[in-house]
């Protein structure tokens, strides 16, 4: 039987065991915050857990590419959302998948569907498992047992088109892999989303990731070309082309699908030179009103900056960029083929032009652009050890009309931070970034870190978070911008959704996955 | 009752009457084709024409909404393809509509569609009219009667969001209608298809029209933020979002659903500044090959112009903007807010770089540009004068990526050119231009030209696109880029739709549309 936990990677929390917090470091980082343990909950050994015993067995024919091993059932439970890290800590993966399948081709793929059909077995597709939406998680009772299908044994390169600049890329390459097999040919997909290292282009396809670049080219959706989608019903593949309006686009179906529609195998992508000149600076703001009418004027201006993160005071303060509650604006632009100096200067420009101030010497430039970027990865394993000392660490992120803009980052953080009040009996931060911009709208992101009770860290986070939900459902934000719907955003997808809408992607289901095999609950019931 | 037709609006062919060209002018441009008859096929008069019995009487509570008048009813039988003026000239209006209705609310269009669904009567969405794929003739026999759904009594702006600049417009607006009322706030859509006078805001977002930009925004697609579709299940409204991660979108669904889904009522769409700096440049190439690349490293440049468009040997000659057998490639930057001589330099540079030449005094800049942009908008014109003296005159377009571009080309010039000789019996011309122009590869867009026998016309025509078709087909070369499917495309968008997805958009149409009223024959059967 096939195993591929690797004991590098954090079978319970984010990324690289090596990374992870000491305990030391999260009493230390636990004393910031007013009311918590003075010990962290320890991380629970894998020769310790105790799951659900396996319910069901592989088919012969392709039992090698199974696994029931724990490493690999306990590391395939959860995604790494906060209430995936608390549940993990505590022990308890009652969802654990009855098997982990790592099949290495297509063919296995569709023999792997063809029998979860028969026996009545879920499916969820796997690929970094990097999910903070409750995405990969199997809750289904309706099924005789559920199998992780794990893409991460395809994970190649397979074709280079220098002249279109296009790579046909294997669903379950992670990101740095992807990286490395395009450098050689001078070329990069440029797609970074935080879980870069640790989530995979699959998982990207079907959760329409958001990367890099602050505008343009947002989201995962505009670098595709063509699918593969291998359907209960037979394999999609549409054509390479750069653009169609031969009806709705087939891809744009499974973008987005979330394993429920198929299980994405590979991909034609766009890729991009690599970027040689590159420029930043940083803007700082002495009110929050004044420095989102100069981000929008940035978005509205046609500049396209590669970079336009807007740090509200507590963000800034809270990532080492900014000081004396200010926001921060860091700007950014690149190019393969242009020095961008000019372009850099004309948009610290426009953000003086709306009341945007020069940054005193040190806090300039790149020293305030690299002290959010560490911070920025460094940020999933300080959750994970401020899980540890049983605070509420988590994110949520939305897309709203610049109309409404001010009103939803003010009035989400005065209901979530009076939700976080009234649920754990004191003030947290509700702090806030806009992570992409566009001329009609900015995407803020909110963190929430509140103090939580032991024991009771979940049922807390699960109550501010439908008050969140609430909040963006009523200010007709999106539930989510980038990280996609999974099962926790269920409430709040299903009313943000057009129900006529809904019954086209019900029957599209039902017609591609007869017999409700891919990832139940996600988008559909 | 109701009526509608204009008598300055032409039936049987493109624009407007007043522009139509004379019989004189029809003897003339045809002389300049060897082996057509000498005199202009006469236009039929609206009072000489026999059109069948409407065989369905309208719902009594909305009969002043209807009307079964021949000139509405001849007006609404076809588009404007080739194919649709070939056989208004011969006075054949056998797909006439029965009843033509033009509802001014949504409540109206729901209680047509009710109706329709009671009655078994097709129901064919229609806008401007000016679809050049079969997209709004009824061809079905399975249904009591059809009613053609004229929206243009639905035609205003109904809302301006200067902040996001977007506006909700409803969809049976023509194309200068918005613009004339977005000018007062000092902003445009800036969506100009070459049909743009005689198409609606609802006709361009059923179809995914291609507009005006040669890059980035180069369909309507990428300008919606939200969409109200009248399915006959329920009305269907997506948020207004400037960009969202929430499962598969579901505009993406009904951009390009060509009426089958549902019937498009209104739209929020993103508008942009009034451009107010703008410069335009050509360059001339000897070789088709050379221009080619010079246009690929445009396209992959980042430099985003808003008009690149390169004109084969053929298509220059034709159009006054090239001579001695050279490719013309023009070249166009635009801004509302920054001066572009500088990038107009840099995208002329790279041209130059790639073996374009400055072109003579005279040549340059904005008179190519200009005598190509009125021959652009003459060009229907002549077509229909064209077609009068039995030419054969017609135009397709496709998108392919960039290592099969001059291959597709060339291919499709020499295939089409062999079918054209072979089935007329004398040599056409197939001309080309690139349209639109993607970092992955090129738009490019034919015109056919060629003597056809009288009263043979169209079965010459099926058969050379017949060909066109197949060739694409087989270079898997997208069957249309911008003009979309209607009932002409079928073959092609069926061979080109992955089998899966075809299977998803089937249940999707059941869904929405169960008993089967809506444009029947396009898209799905």
């Amino acid at each position: 039987m096939a195993g591929a936990h690797s004991p590098e990677r954090s079978w319970w929390g984010w990324g690289k065991t090596g990374e992870v917090l000491s305990d030391a470091d999260c009493v230390a980082i636990g004393a910031l915050l007013p009311g918590l343990p003075s010990a962290p909950l320890p991380v629970p050994q894998l020769e310790d857990l105790v799951l659900p015993p396996s319910r069901i067995t592989p088919p012969n024919a392709l039992a090698h590419r199974f696994s029931v091993a724990l490493p690999d059932r306990a590391g395939h439970t959860y995604g790494k959302a906060y209430r995936d890290v608390v549940r993990a800590l505590r022990g308890d993966l009652a969802p654990a998948p009855d098997l982990v399948a790592f099949p290495r081709s297509e063919d296995e793929i569709v023999d792997i569907l063809d029998w979860a059909g028969e026996h009545r077995v879920a499916v969820v597709p796997y690929g970094g498992g990097s999910s903070v939406v409750g995405g990969v998680e199997c809750r289904s009772t309706d099924h005789r047992g559920a199998v992780s299908l794990d893409l991460t044994a395809m994970h190649r390169v397979l074709e280079v088109d220098s002249v279109s600049r296009a790579a046909r890329i294997q669903a379950g390459a992670f990101g740095p892999v992807i990286e490395n097999q395009l450098r050689p040919y001078g070329f990069t997909l440029r797609h970074f989303p935080q879980s870069f290292e640790f989530s995979t282009l699959g998982g990207w396809l079907a959760t329409r990731a958001g990367g890099h670049y602050a505008t343009l080219l947002t989201h995962i959706d505009d670098l595709v070309e063509s699918m593969r989608v291998v359907t209960p019903v037979g394999i999609s593949e549409s054509w390479r082309v750069p653009s169609s309006g031969a009806g709705p686009s087939p891809d744009r179906l499974f973008l987005g699908s979330e394993g429920a529609l198929g299980v994405i195998t590979e991909a034609w992508l766009r890729l991009q030179d690599r970027p040689v000149y590159k420029a930043s600076a940083s803007v700082s703001f002495a009110t929050m009103e004044n420095a989102v009418e100069a981000v929008r004027a940035v978005a509205q201006s046609g500049l396209h900056p590669a970079n336009c993160r807007l740090l509200d005071p507590g963000e800034a303060a809270l990532s080492g960029a900014g000081r004396h509650g200010e926001a921060v604006l860091v700007l950014g632009a690149e190019s393969a083929h242009h020095p961008v100096e000019a372009r850099l200067a004309e948009l610290v420009t426009l953000a003086h032009d709306h009341g945007g101030a020069a940054r005193p010497r040190g806090e300039r430039g790149d020293s305030a652009v690299e002290s959010w970027r560490s911070a920025f990865l460094r940020m999933p394993y300080m959750r994970d050890g401020l899980a540890r000392m049983s605070a509420i660490v988590e994110t949520f992120e939305t897309a709203c009309t610049w109309d409404r803009a001010f009103e939803v980052y003010a009035t989400v953080r005065a209901e979530v931070g009076a939700a976080v009040e009234e649920i754990t009996g004191a003030r947290g931060a509700v702090n806030c970034r806009f992570t992409h911009v566009y001329p009609d709208g900015p995407a803020p992101y909110f963190t929430v870190v509140a103090a939580g009770r032991r024991g009771n860290e979940l049922a807390m986070w699960d109550d501010i978070k439908s008050a969140a939900m609430a909040c963006l459902t009523r200010l007709r934000a999106t539930v989510t911008h980038h990280h996609a719907v999974g099962r926790d955003h269920r409430p709040g997808y299903d009313r943000q959704r057009p129900e006529p809408f809904a019954a086209a992607l019900r029957a599209a289901k039902t017609a591609l996955d007869p017999h409700d095999v891919l990832n139940p609950g996600v988008l559909i019931d």
